[in-house]
């Protein structure tokens, strides 16, 4: 424990309601009773607390938990999905997006416009998304959810704690204040679209917790291949951009990973200990950027040889012979990753200049990565964004690469795609939203017994 | 908040114990009133909670505040500088040492010997460092201080939650169970050298508290110029290896830095919101195998033209035309970094060979470290271990490659040599066990409940 502040009845009443909201959140309905056993809260704490998050409307009772039995502590409690909100956005090079997630982390509304956002203004890009965000938020109200807040992806370094964007060099802009364009009332928080790609990951997001949440019929999860078992038992998500302040003494279970999201650019977000590693200016994860044959070509950071010369988009169109034909290139309105569609069909033919391309540029990405790995020593490097759908052929030569510079013998970790696609930061950003008011359900509590 | 656990009274009892621990350990002693100020306890809460600190041995009333006023809020506590102590060991490559650390982070006793570790066999080294460990804590007890732990740092991966060396390149060990051979009653922690010698620099060890601790004529601390104070007001440190649960939203205050803990090989460490980033296995922090120059000479790792290729010590001695003198290279009972001082005495002098291989480190440390600055965004890299000494040739290269390559424009962070020279990660194994007693210091108030 690392004392912060001092415990108070207060304090200590948030703390057990959070958790009520976070177990609920991870795992699905549950009855008092089980609450109680899981948390070890006494039956009568629990019925307290819930009570009060069933005024507050983030609670609802679901029923009972089997037929024969009968009263309260069988019946089990869910998040609503009425009520809260979480409103994520993405600005994206060629794309905006918004969407609705409620409680149970379900994208319930979901806009997307075709956007040419490359070297634009960020006055016009901003008020469309101003207005996506407020077509999304009508819809939602039909639905019976209101907005706790909206959340920001964008493909920029964002400066830690505010809304400014210091440099977002596909877009062209440049020290930005996201907040003074988009106004509006809602609680607004901006990141780069790579740290929350890699919080949807270390979320699941877009997956409702594992059981029925009130609606009969639905398996249990099971786990996906790709996913080890989210968190520990007694380990549960927590406020923010973290999972749990007490981490399993070995590491496990997907709390230590490096996210790479690349679309335009070749961004990347650290996750270590359940925690997103932001860095002092909140610049961390600029992977595109890693050296990677030093006396290589300029970059537009100033430095030589970055990993982007030789894995970014252009570079790889370039290299399969690609450039210089925009129309194939990118054609308009197919949205994320599109650029690269023309490369992976003729990988897939077989073409010499496109496997040649994918090859060198896994080598390149297997040399950044190595350093990141020997760096970080993450359990797993999650390939996402536009560059998933190209894993069959970058893999090979990136793992080999890793493989043969992981300084720890045998260790190098596994190399696999992101199942979220190019959604993981939508997702990611509209679920930051919902667990910042899981985290923190107070005031909502609060406002419902002013109510009463 | 990251909820983990319920709160309950017994957890809120721990939790304000260890919060005035860790105030009276940054800040120096403070009246009961202060304390009361400082973490918006009552009065009457934080009498009863330091009566037990008292009963239990952990702090001292060092007397009035001032003598014109009367009766006991005025009078100062403080930590005790007798009862519990934290017991560091090292094992280097050419020497062994073990200190004790009083309560106020102050090393109390302190051992050392020249030892030939290079290729060793475990058993008959760490049969040294338990003598020594034994006639330091008997050297200890005379002083009245009884040791509450012994951590040991080691060059080597360690695995993360056990003693387990996977792999000491520079001794030779591989698969060796430290506490197997260590054996004695005492809670025993291993760690990576470059680890300890992170923590040390983040907890300012060997520093003591600011304030007078109960000796008149002290001066109160004023910040050195590589430190920047240490964290913010309300920021305590925490347990084990963070500082503190919630940053600082901008990340101020040395919570985020890469510290460089060079010794026969070039280790690392990586300190992020407070807190030592581990990795999945306990092996991040390997900046000695981030390749440079991918093509390079092989290196032991299994890679190519790894950092440790260019600015390892027997990389820069044989490139100043130093090796194969190893009489010169490296005199016996100089202790650490003895073998680069023929190196610096040769580039003082102006020696090309020196100065051209130091001119190389640094470019070839600037790369490296550019990769390392991009993914982390660290506030300041700071050079520690037998390195330290070479700053003035190492760092003018370095600086440019770094302000070069990094990718955030004008944010490339200051590298500084570290104040502790190449003793962090004996005061960091020692600081550990004392943080961690302060951390949890509900076992020896329990003790001493039942004592009375």
């Amino acid at each position: 424990m690392a004392p912060s502040a001092p415990a108070s009845q207060q304090r200590m009443r948030q703390h057990n309601l959070s958790l009520l909201l976070h177990i609920l959140a991870e795992d699905g309905p549950a009855s008092r009773a089980a609450l109680a056993t899981r948390t070890g809260l006494t039956r009568a704490g629990v019925s307290t607390l819930t009570e009060e998050l069933i005024r507050a409307g983030l609670l609802v009772e679901l029923g009972r938990d089997r037929p024969g039995r009968v009263g309260r502590p069988g019946s089990a409690l869910g998040l609503a999905e009425t009520g809260l909100c979480g409103l994520g956005g993405e600005v994206g090079v060629d794309r905006i997006a918004v969407c609705a997630m409620d409680l149970r982390g379900r994208v319930r509304i979901r806009h997307e416009a075709a956007s040419a956002n490359r070297a634009s203004a960020p006055g016009p890009v901003l008020a469309r998304l101003r207005e996506m965000a407020e077509a999304v938020a009508a819809e939602a109200a039909q639905c019976g959810l209101r907005p706790a807040g909206l959340a920001v992806a964008v493909p920029a370094l964002v400066r830690r704690g505010t809304s400014t964007v210091v440099h977002a060099p596909n877009l062209g802009w440049q020290h930005t204040d996201v907040a003074a364009y988009l106004g509006g009332e809602l609680p607004l928080t901006v990141d780069n679209e790579a740290n929350f790609g890699a919080l949807a990951h270390l979320w699941r997001s877009g997956e409702p917790a594992p059981e029925a949440q009130g609606r009969p019929g639905r398996a249990p999860r099971t786990d996906r291949s790709s996913f080890t078992s989210r968190a520990s038992r007694g380990q549960v998500a927590g406020s923010g951009d973290s999972a749990a302040a007490a981490g399993a003494p070995d590491g496990s279970s997907l709390r230590d990973f490096l996210h790479v999201s690349a679309a335009a650019g070749i961004g990347a977000a650290v996750i270590q200990d359940g925690r997103l590693v932001r860095g002092r200016h909140g610049f961390a994860g600029e992977l595109g950027h890693v050296p990677v044959y030093p006396s290589g070509p300029r970059c537009a950071c100033g430095g030589r040889g970055c990993l982007e010369q030789y894995a970014g988009e252009p570079a790889l169109l370039r290299a399969a012979g690609l450039d210089g034909r925009p129309a194939e290139a990118a054609p308009s309105g197919e949205g994320r990753g599109a650029a690269l569609v023309p490369l992976a069909r003729r990988a897939q033919e077989g073409h010499p200049a496109a496997r040649s391309a994918l090859r060198s540029a896994g080598r390149a990405f297997g040399i950044a990565l190595a350093g990141a790995v020997n760096l970080l020593d993450p359990e797993t490097v999650v390939l996402g964004g536009s560059l998933a759908p190209l894993s069959s052929w970058l893999l090979p030569p990136m793992e080999a690469e890793l493989r043969r510079r992981t300084a720890a013998p045998g260790e190098a970790p596994a190399v696999v795609p992101s199942p979220l696609g190019t959604d993981g930061p939508l997702l990611g950003a509209a679920h930051s939203v919902v667990r910042a008011a899981l985290a923190d359900p107070l005031g909502y509590v609060a406002a419902a017994n002013g109510r009463a």
